[in-house]
């Protein structure tokens, strides 16, 4: 069904058609609703990618992550999608895996219009922003959330990491401990940086040492995370304490826990960041640092929106933070 | 940076640098090569719109799924992205937020070329397939996975539901249970209806009576899940056994226990579909019928790109069951 087959079967011209479907001041009334009345009986669809080029909107964003099995992520995608549904936009969700390639193959993919605008937490492994640059100076609209770059010029939606790493470490001083570790993914990422220089900040202002064995860097495949925390568990200067900066390397923590039998909280503090419905359900329960995943979502896309819908809203000013909150459970003993 | 700042830049024709980059046979090696170098070093990158226009392939497919706070989905995602990336594709994620006007909205944006095939798991609320048999008709190749239309006419991956209900009913029937409710989304789902089919029958086996008010079909929004199975729980006739049909039924049934403080194994054991990770970590760990998610998604990419490649395959002809497995824990007294 082409609109060449509207125009025969109406007895008009091709571009009277098409303005009709546009909804054109200068197409009569009647002859608006003729072409719509034929269009709807046939099942007749606008060609996407052509009227895309025209009017250089896909009505679609797109949202990058690297992975949607941790609940921080699909808690902000539910944050927005219902922005974009507000806004009558479809949500475009492409997973990273952590891995820089299929970063940059992704991004490589938007530069031409296919969405128009972009929400990306950055992968494990991003440690150089040619791709991101690249995007942003093909004008695409580009708000980065969580896991932002601080050197990328535009909106930015995060949560207080070092406070909250800050918070977490001195909750387990407070509960008695004394040779924290705390586990990290990539140390390029804004949030492995940022909840580490709390971690560090609290040791110093309690006068505690710092063992460098007890910053641990995990891989991203779960088995090696798995066998690196296991290793620390099994050495000579166990911790006491585990601080798990994203939520797969805390519930990793309960497993080998489980596995070498220590018993938590009474051989081992455990503190996570996660936004898990089950915390509460696990064995004991979880102690987390919670961020406001759906709110921090619901804000990017708020920011992305402004930027599609005003000419003269300025991305690179917005900075925003959201406050995390320490939820106090079983796993330390409360 | 377009076509003719290339053609300007190197002093060709606009339709020898677009055929260059085509790789055409017409063009001299020393050209295309002229043409590929100056293209990378200006970051050209092909609009993607007008060459779908001409390819009639966007090198892309889609996923469509309720939700991906849910283990199975998050996982199968993954089986899928395994072969879409064998495959030099990029893999688009919707989210329906089981909602059959979500659905219907995503699938009209596919009808003209958006996505090579798409790939479907249905809402909770999809009780009619017009939507379905539009994409179908218009020859965009489809695969339906876990949650499908026994009545669309194309591949369908699924997991054996009734034989898995089957065995869930009869474990909680060895464990001395004698008044087991049933829990699930949705009477429309194949999922739902197969699993029902698997618990009443293994009732009627063991010569054991069904209770209806021990069907219990639960509303899409989670708090209002929580009051149907709270009343379930509080109810005269409280049953001594749970199948949460799909994860969160299971998670929730738990949360109640604890608000109620029913002891779970002891006054009500629990079973529930799930492929949790921190299944084992519940407390108490959770008896669950695991599917086999990576594969599952694995088989319908496979198929989708059996009928992209291969103009003959037929996917009205697919039909895949892979067996679940049903793991004993602690919430059914293992």
């Amino acid at each position: 069904m082409k609109i060449n087959d509207l125009a025969r079967e109406l007895q008009l011209s091709k571009a009277t058609i098409s303005k009709a479907l546009k909804d054109s001041y200068e197409i009569s009334f009647e002859t608006k609703q003729r072409v719509m009345d034929l269009a709807r009986r046939l099942n007749y669809t606008p060609n996407p990618y052509a009227s895309s080029l025209r009017k250089r909107s896909s009505k679609t964003i797109a949202v990058v992550v690297p992975e949607v099995a941790d609940s921080f992520f699909s808690l902000s995608i539910n944050g927005i999608e219902s922005v974009a549904k507000e806004k009558g936009f479809h949500v475009l969700i492409y997973l990273t895996h952590e891995a820089l390639c299929m970063e940059q193959s992704i991004l490589r993919d938007f530069s031409n219009g296919r969405v128009d605008g972009v929400l990306l937490s950055v992968s494990q492994e991003t440690d150089n922003h040619q791709h991101i640059e690249a995007l942003c100076s093909n004008h695409i609209p580009l708000v980065l959330f969580d896991r932002v770059c601080p050197d990328i010029a535009t909106a930015k939606v995060q949560t207080d990491d070092q406070a909250s790493g800050y918070k977490a470490t001195k909750h387990l001083l407070e509960c008695g401990c004394s040779n924290i570790a705390f586990l990290s993914i990539g140390k390029n990422l804004s949030i492995s940086q940022n909840r580490e220089q709390g971690f560090i900040r609290a040791l110093t202002d309690a006068e505690q040492p710092l063992a460098q064995h007890h910053l641990l860097h995990c891989p991203a495949d779960e088995n090696e995370a798995y066998a690196h925390i296991r290793q620390l568990l099994c050495s000579a200067n166990r911790p006491d304490g585990i601080i798990g900066s994203v939520e797969k390397l805390a519930t990793l923590s309960y497993s080998v826990c489980h596995e070498l039998q220590l018993r938590i909280p009474a051989d081992i503090k455990i503190v996570g960041f996660s936004n898990m419905k089950t915390a509460a359900l696990l064995n004991p329960s979880l102690t987390t640092v919670t961020q406001p995943a759906f709110e921090m979502g619901q804000t990017a896309a708020h920011l992305l929106f402004c930027a599609l819908e005003k000419r003269r809203f300025n991305l690179k000013e917005e900075n925003r933070v959201l406050p995390s909150v320490l939820v106090k459970r079983g796993s330390t003993g409360f």
